[in-house]
């Protein structure tokens, strides 16, 4: 296991992919949320997205949200827009940093946003010209990388062409989302080597589901090939609500407690963390599937 | 990942292992749980133990659930005894595969059977001696081979050390104990690198529990290095009486769903598997950590 990267970049994204999927909290619960977060050591947080109130009210206060919270200088925030419209306000908001959403899967973008993966991929690519064209920077985000619920399997050309397609339109940098929690190691070693084939300077993260029990199996495994870029979500909050049987994000403190652990730094401090994710876990009012809050970290020991 | 075992050899531990860490079931139960397993391509069922009633009264009844299952041809069974008379129990309740159990750490040993390690080491080569003597197999399971809740870290010498021991003493295999889920993935590869330098003909099991989310991913780091012999529990029943804040075994379904996935053969009917593990959890009333029994294999689509 020598060829693991020193150090992975975190993106937390508990505060929008989690907290979009639970039952709304307050505005002042989210300020809270991505403030305490702020201060935990992780470099880069997925801080709301900008959608149309109707469909998604968890982020109907994205503005309010984002006004209040007291940005650290040494993280990076990041937002969520499904189309031009909603990237237009996140630019006014002030974020330099994007992010877009397409399904590889025909049938489940359809199911999402009424339009084909290629309808999709016309509309991203105007949304990236338009952030560009503010300074801002825009991830391509393709999402039932490695299985669609409606389709079952995706080719590998399929995805590895929807990202290199946004890519070649100008995608600062590309990320793979397991939606439904359908990646297993070998998956993941196959999709990260075809995408670096067709992509070699593009930066790459990968986001994983742990609906199958293999979100860290699948860590481990794109560690392996030198991947150093994972979302992850405090407490493991959220799932994703287009995609029956979904369980939801790996747990950040999980992700950081195993591979602090083997060498890999991440910046995190954990038990920071695990403080934020039982903060969470009031906020939401149930129990999240957060192993490590649970169990605490491995060095916790107990008195016989 | 090309140096993977074509197949592995899974002992389905939940009749034991799982049930023995849950409130007390009937006997009926106990029975009919084993005999589904018996017909799901599972090779190995760890059935009951021989403990003593007082101790452990959810195995009070072990004898006479042993008597009515209906034996499959095709399946090995064994049994945990604890000590001497636990073993002639096994021996003449006609079990051929004995396991015994010491804990590397020496505050964890004397916690449950309030001897040093060293100790449970000269008890257990006396019952080695007498289960060969009946010409029964008997395997030395190392507990908290990857630390201990009370102590931390254990020596990576000492877990070796036992193991080593117990197979001079005649052992027919080793089993590694990650009591209360503290292992990851470099301290799997580390471990059992050292066991096989001092042991190399001996046959080893590891048994993972996913206390802290890295049980696959220490399945994963195992199989590449040729491991080829897991414990699970079906529906991820049980857990740990003696260690606080243990969330009990891998579940059977997750790592057949994942290894098949990885194309390492297991035998197990997944589908089947699935459907003990649902009624398992209806057998002990309450929610079993099973990813896969909640999402099903990745292969089960849904309609649009």
């Amino acid at each position: 296991m020598t060829d693991l990267p020193d150090r992975i970049s975190l993106r937390e994204v508990g505060p929008r992919d989690g907290l979009q999927n639970e039952e709304p909290v307050p505005t002042e619960a989210k300020v809270e949320l991505i403030d305490a977060l702020s201060h935990t050591g992780v470099g880069r947080i997925e801080a709301v997205s900008f959608v149309h109130p109707k469909a998604i009210p968890q982020m109907a206060d994205a503005d309010e949200v984002w006004s209040r919270v007291r940005r650290a200088g040494d993280v990076r925030y990041s937002a969520l827009v499904p189309n031009l419209r909603g990237a237009e306000r996140a630019l006014d908001a002030g974020f330099t940093e994007l992010e877009v959403v397409v399904s590889a899967s025909d049938t489940h973008n359809r199911k999402n946003v009424n339009r084909s993966t290629e309808e999709s991929l016309d509309d991203i690519a105007k949304i990236i010209d338009l952030a560009h064209g503010r300074g801002a920077t825009c991830q391509v985000i393709v999402s039932t990388a490695w299985g669609c619920p409606y389709e079952g399997d995706v080719p590998v050309e399929r995805v590895v062409g929807a990202a290199s397609r946004a890519v070649r339109d100008g995608a600062d940098s590309a990320s793979f989302g397991d939606t439904t929690g359908m990646a297993t190691p070998p998956r993941v070693t196959r999709l990260v080597g075809e995408f670096r084939m067709a992509n070699p300077d593009t930066s790459l993260n990968l986001h994983f589901h742990n609906t199958r029990g293999t979100g860290l199996a699948n860590v481990l495994a794109a560690l392996q090939l030198g991947v150093a870029d994972f979302d992850a979500s405090v407490g493991g909050l959220g799932g994703c609500p287009y995609a029956p049987g979904a369980t939801g994000n790996i747990a950040s403190e999980e992700l950081v407690h195993m591979v602090e652990d083997m060498g890999v730094a991440t910046g995190v401090d954990l038990e920071a963390l695990i403080d934020v994710a039982a903060r969470a876990e009031t906020m939401v009012g149930h129990t999240l599937p957060s192993q490590v809050l649970r169990a605490g970290p491995r060095s916790r020991t107990i008195s016989p």
